[in-house]
């Protein structure tokens, strides 16, 4: 099928505007009246807090209102409500450092934070913990005066595992871990709260979830949903940081209730780096049994996760980590164990990949070993254990859409593998393989994973498309614009799609799991189909012809078979308005996936799956532990991919992350203090640490995506570090079962490589 | 039928936010960066203009630019493109006092009023002609230099006049004439405009049509209508005026381009007197035959309008009255003529009745003159000719769903008619009639009268609802509020009728011919009924029913016989986003009537007919000429009354506007200037001025109306004026052919009477 405008590659509709400045961030808003709100910290990481004497503060011309936990409604807030946990303003004990005690609304930043140094707070210090292993100890501080500071477990439990350990012919038991990162947007957080006087609520919002934080400040502050307003700005990097809301968001409210202006905070970036959450760390005890023949048999994972002071979305990565570690080979007998374990640490959230690049790492690696110790090539015995189209999971998840296949044996060629790999040369050159699956669009959140879309055509031929995205800088907005142009025959010029807006744009759960264009294009995409029937039997009316004999190509409405256009697009639409009758358009598009067992997990997740295969290729220096990655190759299979240019940007930025995660960020902590929270610390990979990449898309179709796409957002990054470290591996022969890599890790593991055999 | 919120009396539901001053007005916004604009007038009716200095103006602190021409498009614009006359800054000549030149941008209106008085401008005098009876003559000087000042002839011939004059029994021909009065809304009109330098425009604007100044601004300008956005805020009364853009807008338009800011142009009280337009003032002759009996045989109206120096919505006036004089009354030879006619006056405008008030009065004043004449009841000889449901007036409309009949009838029992008329006692009290047939149902404007509605229903169970109504004030949002909940089941609080953007909300033509309710709400009640349709299959799923036996009737649906109710509204829309589906609803409605022939005037120019009988009695003192109206008696058809509250409202205010026609209300002007350009010269009517009313609202169904419902905004207002001076006829004897009614007329009137015989 050729279409006009999907598959061609399109620059960002909202270059031009971003570009030039035209576009309005959060920073550029000023409503009249506005307030500067600042935050009061805990400098503890555990600590009753005796008294707060806000008496100074308030006394400083300049402020116009502090609060503290009296003047809140005191209820606790979680993701998942079961779970809530956290106050907007703590009462009596603080748990990490950072935790919010009071808040200042002021005339300006600098007066908000010379009272914030004038509030007097008398803490006690409480013992504090900040290593998993520590914390599940009987006799560690309970840090929420539970049993245990075990938050959550997840259970996921098909086959029997036991009995698959007894029946295999070799079993391998391997410890992984992965550390703390932090998501590094460009644009730190922050929001603009107006509380009315008639109880309506307006919060412009940094948000990747505006309809998701219009339920949690709705059920934090009490108030029902409608009467919260949450209008998304141009959102400056997301990669999950937005994805719940943070305690920003209620105290502006609060501050705003209380002074009837509108209150604005936002996020310095020390406030992002010291407050804003991170990337959750996982521990993995993997243990696999197979077969000689390479055949998986059993797989049991046991996780640990470090949640932090208070729970987030650790449930919900944890529920994606189980999905990746059942749903990426075809294993009978599995079990997945994971823990949310509370520290006094800052708290972890989502980040791309959502528990996935943790997990993949852990189990892509080991296969590496398995690979060795069988020796079947990793490629071969992928390739054998991989799930087809069709096939179902232990867990009873229909896999759809596969092109792992097609992915690994397309990197395969094209990174050269069978020549490179195994290969040790005197130069310390290695190549690894690692491959992913996650989802290509999206899952259930607050229930649903639906969306609706309202298109507006104006009388002059352009359209305004009310959707409820999300927009971060990913590009979504020009993929429905193509989508929008497809159908329609508007050029792409001539579409807008509005900034969501609760009050005014339908529904949508927001941008995460990969879900835009698959959820929002297949809505918008039925949207546009609607338009285009009313503009064909309009056309059938002015050509005096069947609606069903024209169609729609090249901008212009032709009849079949014929090679001359009968009348444009916009002359289309002029008939219509011209006959009397506006031209607007509704889509849906509904997940029909029944909701999976939440508490056994048994069912499918996902909707659609996105596939990748990276092969890594490293040269070790073996005097400093130095590791220059010569060649990433990527292969994946997004589907149908609709603009070329976004979906490289989208696998080039996720290449970019994943070596990122791999070497060069962590956020470092020491007792519970971030010791690197800044740019100048914090080792963010830039375009000067790009390896030589080549991205490779393939376009294994999927039925019920938008023209047969998926997502494409998180999958490439997942791979990235397990394909490394298995490239190292190669290249010297030791095992990094610890990210980040570290040289000092390489070479103290080298060094004990002599003393005892590999493998 | 039964309804729970239909035909029940509501308060306003945008009451509350409007009586606390939450309600932002467009004097309430402040914009970042925001300057003022000024605009430079002509204080001469007609001149020449030599030169423009502005240096002096640009040169002071705070100015940040001032326009003239030669910084404007230059583009022609009227409300109809071929009669375009009017340029935003005048180039060469000036034709009123008031005519815009110059504009400034300052940083605040201080500055900018200083700023006027700098700039330096030369004027030649022009003669000058402010009677249209003058300006039609050949020697007249020519306004827009064409080669009469007659703008514009509307002609409309059905049958043969001549022949019917002849077969005529009786010849009436009388003259009368209609004044100039405005619109006096309590917010003055204004705009903030922002040129954003990706081209992209946004108004604020307090119009009454939003899609119309998209178009008109675009027009004026040469620039797309999509890359105009107009946000209307609240509106504080319109009644016609803020029906077509006025240069406000594209020169506020203008001023943010030049600046990069967004520029505010806020009329002030004397703006508004001196410089909106008014009621076109018609002079009338009126012929018409009939037979013995009362039959009307033949009817034949010349008019002359002053349009003032520009045209306006001269052409719809226009078209609007020829339609009440054709649909009034059973004539088979009828012939309209009606020439807009420029004078160096300020220009007319759309004014609640547009063109009927002008036209009934003559129609009705000369009809109790043939009763009397003939010696046949005022009401007899009414039934006898109006129109019944169903018959086709001579240019081929088709009169629906009359009420006339009724309303006659029930004003005749509701004020006693039979005992008062003609009994002239001593006291010199009289009672009079009238009747009004108007649109109940708009009319096509910019081709179209449609619209259409998208609800979104919230998770919490509260909807919105996004529609393109332009309420000023009159009471359209509770409408269609009751719309909403009455199929949804969802309470009226928690249904928002969203503010009109025309980025955001579809399409409608604006608040005009009495259209709101009955476009708008079939619109709205469609979408709604979509709604609906979802809920109960919903329901039908939770209650294991089929969706056909359930209903939703007080809030809840019910299985259909059932005396229980089996779901709650919320409850219903709750279980459909558990089942992972979003809630939304889209409704249009197109008028389906086909366009009336622009030149012939044949067919139906609308798609609902309203009707109203006023029946005056007054007491008049004769040796002051004083008008004491004892009773208003109205008796309106206005369909279905979806809000009784709200209905009561539009009749009472109509019949207060009515009044003030009649009596108190007139522009005054002297060689084209204004005399009592202010609240304390302008005699507008308060409550103290209203006298005892009785209101009777008949409900005689209009089929295509929602529940049977037809517009209500301007038919009560037209037959006040003729109405009471038929009454004062019947009270004393003279016949009052000219509005206003004056002291002084009545006096010299009463003292003519003695020297010739009446009627």
């Amino acid at each position: 099928m050729e279409y006009d405008h999907i598959g061609h590659g399109v620059g960002r509709v909202d270059g031009w505007e971003k570009v030039t400045g035209e576009a309005k961030f959060l920073r550029d808003f000023s409503i009249a009246g506005m307030l500067y709100g600042k935050i009061l910290r805990s400098p503890y990481p555990h600590a009753r807090i005796v008294c707060i004497d806000t008496k100074k503060a308030r006394a400083l011309p300049g402020v116009k209102a502090v609060i503290t936990a009296d003047e809140t409604p005191k209820i606790k807030f979680g993701f998942v409500p079961q779970l809530a946990d956290k106050l907007p303003l703590a009462i009596d004990k603080v748990r990490y450092i950072g935790d919010e005690i009071a808040a200042i609304a002021a005339l300006d930043e600098e007066i908000a934070e010379e009272a914030l140094s004038l509030i007097d707070v008398e803490y006690e210090e409480l013992p504090a913990v900040f290593e998993v292993e520590e914390a599940i100890r009987p006799d560690a501080p309970k840090i929420h005066g539970n049993e245990t500071n075990i938050a959550f477990k997840i259970f996921r439990r098909f086959g029997d595992v036991e009995e698959g350990f007894a029946k295999s012919d070799d079993i391998f038991v391997d410890r992984y871990s992965t550390h703390r990162v932090t998501h590094c947007c460009l644009e730190t957080r922050g929001c603009i709260a107006f509380f009315a006087k008639s109880g309506k609520i307006t919060v412009w919002s940094t948000t990747q979830t505006p309809y998701g934080m219009r339920n949690e400040l709705s059920r934090i502050l009490g108030i029902p949903p409608s009467q919260i307003r949450i209008r998304k700005t141009h959102v400056g990097g997301g990669f999950g940081s937005r994805l719940v809301m943070d305690m920003n968001e209620p105290i502006a409210t609060l501050l705003s209730k209380y002074t009837g202006r509108p209150v604005a905070i936002f996020n310095t970036r020390e406030d992002e780096f010291h407050y804003s959450a991170n990337r959750y760390p996982f521990m993995v005890e993997l243990k696999t049994g197979v077969k000689k023949d390479g055949t998986l048999v059993a797989r049991k994972a046991t996780v640990l996760v470090d949640n932090g002071a208070y729970n987030e979305r650790g449930t919900s990565t944890l529920a994606n980590a189980a999905s990746s570690f059942i749903y990426l080979y075809r294993t009978r007998h599995i079990y997945f164990e994971g823990s949310l374990v509370y520290t006094n640490n800052l708290h972890g959230s989502a980040f791309r990949g959502f528990g996935n690049p943790q997990i993949t790492f852990a189990m892509e690696c080991q296969m590496d070993r398995i690979s060795e110790k069988l020796g079947i090539d990793p490629a071969e015995i992928r390739l054998k254990n991989i799930f087809n189209s069709g096939e179902e999971t232990a867990s009873g998840a229909v896999i759809r859409g596969s092109g792992l296949y097609e992915s690994i044996k397309r990197a395969v060629r094209e990174s050269g593998w069978s020549v490179r790999r195994g290969e040790r040369t005197s130069e310390n050159i290695g190549t690894g393989m690692a491959i992913t699956i996650h989802t290509g669009g999206g899952v259930r959140s607050y229930k649903y994973n639906a969306a609706d879309a309202f298109i507006n055509v104006h009388e002059d031929g352009k359209a305004t498309v009310l959707v409820g995205v999300s927009e971060q800088g990913q590009g979504a907005t020009t993929v429905l614009t193509q989508i929008v142009a497809e159908e329609t025959g508007i050029p792409l010029s001539d579409i807008t799609i509005s900034q969501t807006d609760t009050d005014i744009n339908p529904v949508d759960s927001g941008c995460f799991g990969s879900r835009s264009t698959y959820v929002l294009g297949n809505a918008v995409r039925s949207g546009a189909i609607d338009v285009k029937k009313q503009m064909l039997a309009t056309s059938a009316e002015v050509l005096k012809a069947n609606s069903s004999d024209l169609e729609m190509k090249f901008g212009s409405i032709y009849v079949k078979g014929s090679v001359a256009p009968s009348l444009s697009a916009k002359d289309a639409i002029q008939a219509h308005y011209g006959k009397g009758r506006p031209l607007s358009g509704r889509g849906r598009f509904v997940d029909e996936i029944p909701e999976l067992d939440a508490v056994s997990g048994y069912g499918s997740f996902f909707p659609a799956y996105s596939y990748s295969c990276t092969i890594a290729t490293v040269q070790v220096n073996p005097d400093n532990g130095n590791v220059d990655v010569l060649e990433l190759v990527s292969a994946n299979d997004l589907g149908k991919i609709l603009n070329p240019l976004g979906a490289e940007g989208q696998v080039e930025g996720s290449l970019l992350q994943g070596l990122g995660y791999a070497f060069f960020e962590e956020v470092r902590m020491r007792n519970g203090q971030i010791t690197n929270g800044s740019f100048l610390d914090y080792n963010l990979p830039t375009a000067l640490e790009l390896c030589p990449i080549k991205v490779v898309l393939l376009e294994c179709s999927e039925d019920s995506g938008p023209y047969g796409a998926k997502g494409i957002g998180e999958s490439p990054l997942v791979s990235v570090a397990p394909a490394i470290a298995n490239a190292i591996y190669d290249a010297i022969g030791v095992r990094l079962n610890d990210l980040p890599f570290k040289k000092e890790n390489i070479l103290s593991l080298q060094k004990k490589k002599g003393q005892k055999p590999k493998g």
